[in-house]
């Protein structure tokens, strides 16, 4: 019997792991790796924490736990796959069932047959086409080298300015990186919001926290990259303003590297990546594709999507190294865009479906925001911020963001969990999940994102967020606005609204301060709106019929305070 | 209409939890709140932090995250609810609707009618029937009093050692605590093991930690307290040692305070707390019991159980606080007895079943244990080891335990969705979590540890346990240990029991080092086992038929090592 021959294109996270579980399933397929550039298994999304200088060693961004390079001598002996560096598939010959690479050292052409082929190039960095991109200073975050070049700015010290360009996952971790290496930063993003992926007024709280440590620029674009000497010495926006920098980080997004797939002609889709089905197969069976340059379904949707993620590429790449050497076996559901990074204190990531995408979906929905801690106070708890997004008739469970300092990983692991599950809010009201006081509060942050909820869908809390409430002010509406807070508070830090101090406490003796119209709008708030939901549920009971909670309160209120 | 009087018997979690939801479904209900201490809602979870000196106010204990304090005053003015502390129901007057209560500071005695009657009484801390019980230096942690008494003994810091009796999870707490205190300390526990509710390897593991930090007594229990002038100067065990010490903590396991309840015919369950429907209703449908004074539903067995827990405590009461007002609407589901508790730098939970408990519950399962870091090394990740058992047709997760100074709550977290989900191991391979480098690795270890499972249950992956092969080595079995690891890691640490080491690099070209006879047993292992999983895979693709996989490898191996 002929071992079966499996050739990779692409060695850095999808195509390894389809590479090595390959190699799981039969050990004695030949299988052979082609990468273009010189690394292999890098990890990519170490890329911020190497520039930003949590540690120093490059070869831990390439090593196996146990601290051994991932080369090609490793992947011989480890792994008994041929890992072939600096060299570049050039064409995917189907009809011959090979294909044609180029050694980049030494511009050796050749080619070498395959049984079953898997593609894993990737994506690449967009670059704006705007005058002045070839000046020295202007690079992504996207490849090992652009990282080494970033890294090696860190440790020159020489640079003093820099902007980001686009507002994103890799733009908020890249800004952290330069921040941390001393370097003053202005982030520009052209839409009217950072991290588009999350709903505005989660964006805005981030964007407010990232002030405190870069300028924030929004709703402008950059016109052209200036330089002197071939070098940047600045940009230009779209509205005329220069900002002088010697350095500019382009985070705009990535394309999917797909001009070998379809010069071979294989089905690429409407969002330009490679399409596959369940199997990640393309729509040539001997061929498969994984990672960042395939379009891969969205769970809640049924829609493609791209979703560029490491994990995803791990998972991909394992269904289709098992499927390559065992026929179709493996499936891989597809994603529910499961995101997440860090901004110094800050974690900020979505799960599911954020209110933008349910609408965009024509999906019928109800939605709470949650400003609590992640932990008792005395245990040092941290501030959490979610926004969760179910489905109107059933409540399912369609999406959280979740941002914040505390501990916001958990909080969206519950809930990819819980949409992997079907779970309902109802289901997640009575979750039993791990409480002691080092880990959660008694009721978990995200149970009481899902109490709050469920008192929404049973009208027992009725919510306004805070651009509604600005919208209001904004339009002169006659409401009363309730602040329910103890003076002390009230004296630290306030809406500066006109609106009207009664504590909580106080609210049962003095409800005759309150409008003697039943029918005003009222909105009561306190620093996170527990109390607020409170003295909503006191006024109802009081007869006043239009009561609303401001949600999330003055935490999580988007806009300047009077202080 | 007369406002409905609603009486609650306890104030510490599930008693004011279930108040306070019944205030918020009925603003004109009486509602009284009876507590026989002198304080409220006080969050007994946080005692050993108290005690260990993570802070210093008593007050963060019974205070709103604000900082109020919720004594009777607050109770009133914030919550409209009547507390009475210092307090006792004396009796259930259930023909009268009426409870009699004596004011245990001045003696007087009373009787207040109810419509609805909620009993929170909670639990009280077991004591041994053994000589000298009474002396001085013998407490349990239970009540706010034991709490402020071991936190003096902290603060006078005269007190050198301490046993703790009983390796619960609040024993373990209690351990921490003192051992911050500056205390020498000696954990004692009965049974052959420590935390019974996890299975014996991982509560070793948990012990062989503890042992770094305390002595560590098992299969040996508190025969006798020893003392002079009445006060406690050692224990003596069982097998006739002798401890000498000057503070005994008693921690083995809580029974539900069901004396009310009983006297008043309401049903007891076989495991000594008061039967309640889905509704926290009892026997008596005026009556209600929420905490840990009552039996509820194991969700996966459909058993009743005990489970003394703060979370369910709350989302008890919460249940009931709204079924006194509305009737049975809400309902409470159960627990799958989800519980997690800090021991220095060690997370230590469960969630569902520990294989011990499936053996009891005759379910046929599978089971793997997987040993892995929570993040990558470059972000500074820490051990996690996870034992995931599933239901062996189905692949339905039926629980996991897991340990280590990784972040175990999460795991435990997404482990107890899953489980409420229903989900499957299958389900959990391609689960899209959030990822990035300073949360989690591109596989989370929880999606790994689907991804072992999974290749047990398709046979790619045979393991065996520490105690299996220990019983082959001590049976003088002939089996072939092999050691895949590299050279410098068997000069750090190694097991010592004439295993070979072929690193796996080796391995292919070493392949005729290895036994002749392919039926030869051979267990293969490395730090995690996974080198030691591939290993296995090459050794059976080489004609091996009967080769293992020492799950969990060096890491979770838990017998003493030659070095
Ligand atoms: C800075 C940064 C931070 C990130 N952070 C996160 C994060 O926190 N979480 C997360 O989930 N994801 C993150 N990602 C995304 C993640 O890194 C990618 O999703 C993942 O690397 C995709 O893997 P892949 O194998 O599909 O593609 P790539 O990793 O891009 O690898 C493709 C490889 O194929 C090679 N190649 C392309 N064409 C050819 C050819 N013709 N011949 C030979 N070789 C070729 C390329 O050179 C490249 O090495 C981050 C990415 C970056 C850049
Ligand atoms: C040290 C310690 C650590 C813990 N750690 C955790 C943890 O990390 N995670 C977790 O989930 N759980 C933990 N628990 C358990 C948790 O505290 C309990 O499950 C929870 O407090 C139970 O609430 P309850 O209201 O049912 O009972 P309790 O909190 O015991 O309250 C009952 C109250 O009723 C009063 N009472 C009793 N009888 C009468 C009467 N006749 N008249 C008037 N008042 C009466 C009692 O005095 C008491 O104040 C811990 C417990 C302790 C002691
Ligand atoms: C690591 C890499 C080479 C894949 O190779 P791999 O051999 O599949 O490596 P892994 O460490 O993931 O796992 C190996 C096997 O051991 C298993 N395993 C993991 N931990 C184990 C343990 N404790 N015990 C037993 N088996 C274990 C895994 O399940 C896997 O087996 P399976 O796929 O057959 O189920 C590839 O993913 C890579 O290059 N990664 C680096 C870059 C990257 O991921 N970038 C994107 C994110 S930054
Ligand atoms: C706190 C305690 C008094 C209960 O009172 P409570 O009024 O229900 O207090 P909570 O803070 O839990 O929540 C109040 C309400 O605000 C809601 N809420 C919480 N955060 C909110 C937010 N950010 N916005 C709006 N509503 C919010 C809750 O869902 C709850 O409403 P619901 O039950 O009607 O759904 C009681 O649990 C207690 O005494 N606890 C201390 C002791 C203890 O828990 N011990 C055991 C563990 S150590
Ligand atoms: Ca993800
Ligand atoms: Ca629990």
């Amino acid at each position: 019997m002929m071992s079966k021959k499996i050739i990779v294109i692409g060695g850095s996270a999808a195509g390894p792991k389809a590479a090595a579980k390959a190699r799981r399933m039969d050990e004695f397929a030949e299988i052979t790796m082609f990468q273009k550039g010189p690394d292999l298994s890098m990890a990519s999304c170490g890329f911020p924490y190497f520039v930003g200088g949590f540690f120093d060693d490059r070869n831990k961004l390439l090593c196996t736990p146990t601290g051994v390079v991932r080369d090609p001598k490793f992947y011989w002996n480890a792994k008994g796959i041929v890992a072939k560096v600096n060299t570049e598939i050039t064409r995917i010959d189907r009809k011959n069932k090979q294909v044609e690479f180029t050694d980049l050292v030494t511009g050796e052409k050749g080619s070498q047959p395959y049984d079953k082929l898997i593609i894993s190039t990737g994506a690449t960095a967009n670059m704006p086409p705007i005058p002045g991109s070839d000046l020295d200073g202007i690079t992504n975050l996207q490849s090992m080298q652009d990282a080494d070049y970033l890294r090696r700015i860190r440790d020159d010290g020489k640079i003093k300015k820099a902007v980001v360009i686009g507002g994103g996952l890799i733009g908020i971790e890249t800004l952290e990186a330069l921040h941390l290496a001393g370097i003053e930063l202005t982030m520009i993003e052209l839409l009217p919001q950072l991290l588009t992926f999350l709903d505005w007024k989660m964006a805005k709280l981030v964007q407010n926290y990232l002030k405190t440590k870069a300028n924030v620029i929004t709703k402008n674009g950059v016109a052209e990259f200036k330089g002197k000497d071939g070098k940047l010495t600045g940009v230009k926006l779209q509205n005329g303003t220069e900002i002088p920098c010697e350095l500019a980080v382009v985070a705009i997004g990535v394309r999917p590297n797909v001009a070998l797939a379809k010069e071979a002609l294989l089905e690429i889709g409407s969002l330009g990546g490679i399409t596959v089905n369940e199997y990640m197969q393309t729509s040539d069976p001997d061929i498969y594709a994984v990672g960042d340059c395939c379009e891969i379904k969205n769970i809640i949707t049924g829609k493609h999507v791209l979703a560029p993620y490491g994990d995803l590429a791990n998972l991909e790449g394992r269904v289709a190294g098992e499927n390559v050497i065992k026929g179709n076996k493996a499936t891989f559901p597809g994603t529910i865009q499961t995101g997440i990074c860090k901004l110094f204190d800050y974690g900020i990531g979505i799960t599911g479906l954020s209110e933008t995408k349910a609408k965009e979906a024509g999906i019928d929905y109800v939605k709470v925001i949650n400003a609590s801690p992640d932990k008792p106070g005395f245990m040092d708890g941290k501030m959490l911020i979610t926004k969760l997004v179910a489905e109107k008739d059933t409540g399912k469970i369609l999406g959280a963001q979740c941002i914040g300092p505390g501990d916001v990983s958990k909080q969206l692991a519950i809930w990819a969990t819980a949409i992997k599950g079907n779970l309902k809010v109802e289901d997640m009201v009575n979750a039993d999940l791990p409480y002691a006081p080092p880990f959660s509060l008694a009721i978990d942050h995200s149970i009481a994102s899902a109490h709050i909820l469920q008192n929404k869908m049973q009208g027992i809390f009725k919510g306004v967020s805070g651009l509604e409430v600005m919208d209001k002010i904004n339009n002169n509406e006659d409401v009363f606005l309730l602040d329910v807070r103890g003076a002390d508070e009230y004296e630290q830090t306030r809406l500066g609204l006109g609106e009207t101090l009664i504590p909580l406490g106080a609210l049962r003796t003095r409800i005759g301060e309150m409008p003697e119209d039943k029918n005003k709008e009222i909105i009561t708030y306190c620093k996170i709106s527990l109390r607020g939901y409170e003295a909503a549920v006191l006024l109802k009971a009081h007869g006043y019929i239009n009561v609303k909670v401001l949600e999330g309160g003055i935490t999580a209120w988007p806009f300047e305070k009077e202080k």
